[in-house]
């Protein structure tokens, strides 16, 4: 972890810097793998799945049984630890529901809005070597609650040709019944263009590499929206002289567990503390089996010392943080200071991990400093707002006259008659 | 206007399909403006309005002395209309605001969300024989309302090398003071890139054409947000025999004045009704100042009728319009059944006119089909909403366990171990 002390602000942007990205150029791979898929369909799925994912499949669809037997795979406490995130992960994403109300603007005109879902989800779980069944839950519980009426997911099988069944049984009891084993670029073209077996659809959500992002961009080109644009995940803790520094470092290493390109940034007022949770990283980082990554991760880590606790929310703002971590005495006296975060965890026994899988609040966030412009995924990210409005005889009296006066300042004639047209015949009645 | 009765619903499919949009590759160009406009900064910016837009300018800063002037170059009524248009839209857009309201997930799990502004945003108002001030209320007033902090405006000159002074005098109203006589490629690439005097936005709203929509494609790769896709605008009207032939031919017509590539879409259960709305359309053609473009915007335009109201709603839901008009005896009984719409008007008085200038609601919707994935513009569009959670002892207690078993079952033992750290010290303090 490098240290800096007080540095001068003229090096604050270059101390926001996120780690260099690969920046490999993967738009000639994304646009030859949507290219094959649209043309050959399953026949290419069934290639790209051989080739990157070394298993041939019979088929690439979950069967109900493959669903059914998850329960039996996994440990009854995981069981009951899944019903708890759930559990907690519905009620705050319900609690998002908006209320419809509808606003008189003028005497006779009334205005309001209904959401309506998103109706083809398309959600992508990436493989690898840990199975990230917490963000099954964390796009489907959402999804399920916005009432989207086609809900799939795609995913990379292992090479014996299997799905974790973690991830199988969280879809299940979630109702998702349509799972393919499909992963990486090929995936997210299915999903894009449509196949024989594998439906296009209107969104798609979930994390993925460079490849699965590029893909994802690819996808919102032609029409289908995403959930949010992708990076590398990251903390920042702010920590004054009454935080735990165990804990501080525990939660700092369990951001950069989650990969050598993850960034860690602690900022302090106190050089002490920083020193103190320095030196009990080191001491935890021992026993952690991912080691290696995590000391990977911070090579371009960085503790911050400033003046005070004010300079470290206004240089966290020009950061950005997907997670910020508020390990000071009063954190909630700092909310109104914060400007610019994906989600924010208050005070000691806030931890990362809790909002990871089960506090309720959602982790699929935004990285890489787009939490200046995005916000995390949430009950909205599922469904549209359609505006609706109703005029009365009266109300189109009222406002008539200036909707005429600024269509023909706009020389839009016929927007201006159509109101011309309505008061008039409204008038002859009388 | 295209009349088909009783089409096969295989045909659907065809019927729903948009007017071929020009096709050009205007990708070349596109990355031909920003990489100029990256390294020559104001210099890229002037050769550009030269070049496109055939004036010389001295500044492309608008002064305080012109937006001051604004006001008396426009008339009285205008500055009323204006007044009245901004009160309502104003009105809708503060309604939408969220109350922040914290859930108890589980027992000491306290979880929320609050709404921060987007800080700074760059709107681009088209230029064009019409002078489009009313983009200029409806994208301002959410962003003001929002706490926008920094608000620019970058418009086209006219070959006069002025702004319209209803587009001053919107802005002017709104505290808007930096407006930017840049339009095309070069404007959006200005907020994107940042130039000496143009600053770089976090997202960009507003119309435009092929090109400006192409350049907004590629802000987006860019990491900076945009309002959505776009495309020529649309309505779709579904009359039942109660309709007014009248007020139903104007609505078609004030949507077809917008350009040749506009489409209008009439449903009916009734072919009697469809007549005469036709013959209607006719009739008030003939006194429209723009009544080629009308004509040409009509060549690929459809008068579908269906065996019941109902048909035509599902209809529409598959066609998914921008703007939705029920000439319909009851249309509130229909709203239960519109799944995708931008913008909905209800009865006979409720015209897209007055929804495009004055009732309140946004005109900045979603066509093209996007409104399957997307919605219009609202409060919503300038604002991130950040979570907050906040976990007592008891919190982490009774959620702790849950996420140690999801956290090792996931093989992530740091996040695993940012919980235990925390329960132990708890326990031993007992």
């Amino acid at each position: 972890m490098n240290v800096y002390i007080h540095p001068d602000p003229n090096e604050y942007e270059k101390l926001i810097q996120r780690p260099a990205l690969n920046t490999t150029d993967v738009s000639g791979i994304v646009s030859e793998i949507f290219d094959r898929v649209r043309r050959e369909g399953d026949t290419a799925i069934n290639k790209y799945t051989s080739h990157f994912d070394h298993v041939e499949l019979k088929s690439f669809v979950v069967s109900p049984s493959e669903i059914e037997t998850a329960a039996k795979l996994i440990s009854k406490k995981l069981i009951t630890a899944i019903q708890v995130a759930k559990k907690n992960i519905e009620k705050f994403h319900r609690s998002q529901k908006e209320k419809t109300k509808a606003i008189e603007t003028t005497k006779g005109v009334y205005c309001w809005r209904e959401s309506r879902p998103v109706q083809k989800i398309g959600i992508y779980i990436p493989g690898g070597t840990a199975p990230l069944f917490s963000t099954v839950l964390m796009l489907c519980i959402p999804a399920r609650l916005a009432g989207c009426k086609e809900i799939i997911i795609c995913t990379p099988p292992d090479p014996t040709g299997n799905i974790h069944p973690a991830i199988l049984y969280c879809a299940g009891i979630l109702g998702i019944e349509t799972i393919y084993k499909v992963g990486g670029i090929q995936a997210i073209a299915a999903m894009t263009l449509g196949t024989n077996t594998i439906p296009k659809v209107d969104k798609i959500f979930g994390p993925g590499n460079q490849y699965v992002t590029a893909a994802k961009q690819a996808a919102q080109q032609k029409g289908v929206a995403i959930d949010m644009p992708a990076g590398p995940s990251e903390v920042l803790i702010i920590a004054d002289q009454s935080a735990d520094p165990e804990f501080v470092a525990a939660d700092l290493l369990s951001q950069a567990e989650h990969g050598t390109d993850s960034q860690v940034i602690l900022l302090s007022d106190d050089p002490e503390i920083v020193d103190r949770i320095i030196r009990e990283v080191e001491k935890q980082l021992v026993f952690l089996p991912r080691k290696e990554t995590v000391q990977q991760a911070f090579i371009h880590s960085r503790a911050i010392v400033l003046k005070s606790i004010k300079d470290c929310v206004e240089f966290s703002n020009m950061y950005a943080p997907e997670h910020l971590i508020l390990a000071t005495k009063n954190p909630k006296k700092l909310i109104p200071l914060i400007h610019h975060a994906g989600s924010v965890f208050l005070g000691r026994y806030s931890c990362e991990s809790a909002g990871d899988y089960a506090s309720g609040t959602n982790h699929t966030l935004p990285t890489n400093g787009y939490a200046r412009n995005y916000s995390g995924v949430s009950l909205d990210s599922f469904v549209k707002k359609i505006t609706f409005q109703n005029l009365t005889k009266k109300g189109i009296v009222n406002i008539g006259p200036s909707v005429e006066t600024m269509a023909e300042a706009e020389q839009l004639m016929a927007h201006k008659n159509a109101v011309t047209i309505r008061i008039k015949k409204i008038k002859s009645q009388k």
